[in-house]
């Protein structure tokens, strides 16, 4: 069984922020050399997610809408976590759109339907974080 | 290791569906003859879900209304990915209920409580859509 | 390859309740003896969740509010699948939360980011409950 690991790293300069990184994790495939096996993305970092949906810049528009409807940023008096910190509404937005993906790695590809891309979430970011690549396989 | 690897066809009569697929994921472990691993289970497209939960008519008449509640359908022009497409809400659902599950595989068996099922949730149907089934292990 | 389970039993005094895993998962790790793999920790039950967030009260207390305002307990009546049951809402936490997570295994160590901690989450508690620890690697 071969094994890889690599840290991904972002800083975005907004506190929310999409940020395609089908291509970099394409990039650890090759470097991996496997053929066969799963690939895992996930951010190492509780107020940030990874995710595969659309790269539509209309879609994202969506998604940042209705995530401020369902845990919105402000008052940031309302969540208990935001004694000394006001990042509550990250912890709950990246609850939503999910800690990591499992991808298939079939014939040393992605096995990816027609649209699917992997997305770094970020929702409380300018300042430095990471997404963990792990793949295992032959 | 072994590893297998099958895609399942759906073509929902309904914009909206669930089906439970949990013994089709059962035909394809046994096909794969892996007896200790782990069975990926991904919908291949971005407007669809794969999930875990109880197959119970009524439980399934709440997602649809709860997921109607949190992501509306109409009006279409609420979402800006909604410009030549009508499918925004789609994507936002299947947010909600999760692109891909993992199973651990155990003597040969999905290694499952005792009402854990798979289904496919379709949220933009009425037309040819695919799920990943990846296994590996031995 | 090298594979492990085990099943971790709950039984919280109250209906919803969040319980900090991670101490519990490491030790699954160490037994396994896998240095180089992935991690599955999942609910085996459709009304309960395991999750990776921060071990915050505050935050847990903002979680419980933020998902009785997004699937409430009662009226109960709301419910389809409360004919006989009243735990429909739990289905619906539980989907939000998420049924599992998928760590990483470096070095022989759940390869976490700073803040990650691996919870389950009971959302229809006072009886006994399981959680699956399926390791895979070498």
């Amino acid at each position: 069984m071969k094994t890889y690991r690599k840290e991904l790293w972002f800083n975005t300069p907004n506190r929310r922020d999409f940020v395609n990184i089908t291509g970099q994790v394409r990039q650890c495939l090759a470097e991996s050399s496997v053929k066969e096996g799963l690939c895992l993305v996930n951010a190492m970092h509780i107020t940030a997610s990874v995710f595969i949906n659309d790269d539509e810049p209309g879609l994202h528009h969506d998604f940042e809408t209705w995530l401020e409807k369902l845990a919105p940023e402000k008052p940031y008096s309302q969540y208990h976590h935001n004694s000394g910190e006001d990042n509550a509404d990250a912890h709950l937005k990246r609850t939503v759109m999910g800690r990591e993906v499992v991808v298939a790695i079939t014939n040393g590809e992605l096995d990816f339907g027609p649209w699917e891309q992997i997305f770094y979430g970020e929702f409380d970011g300018r300042r430095k974080k990471r997404v963990l690549v792990k793949i295992i396989g032959e």
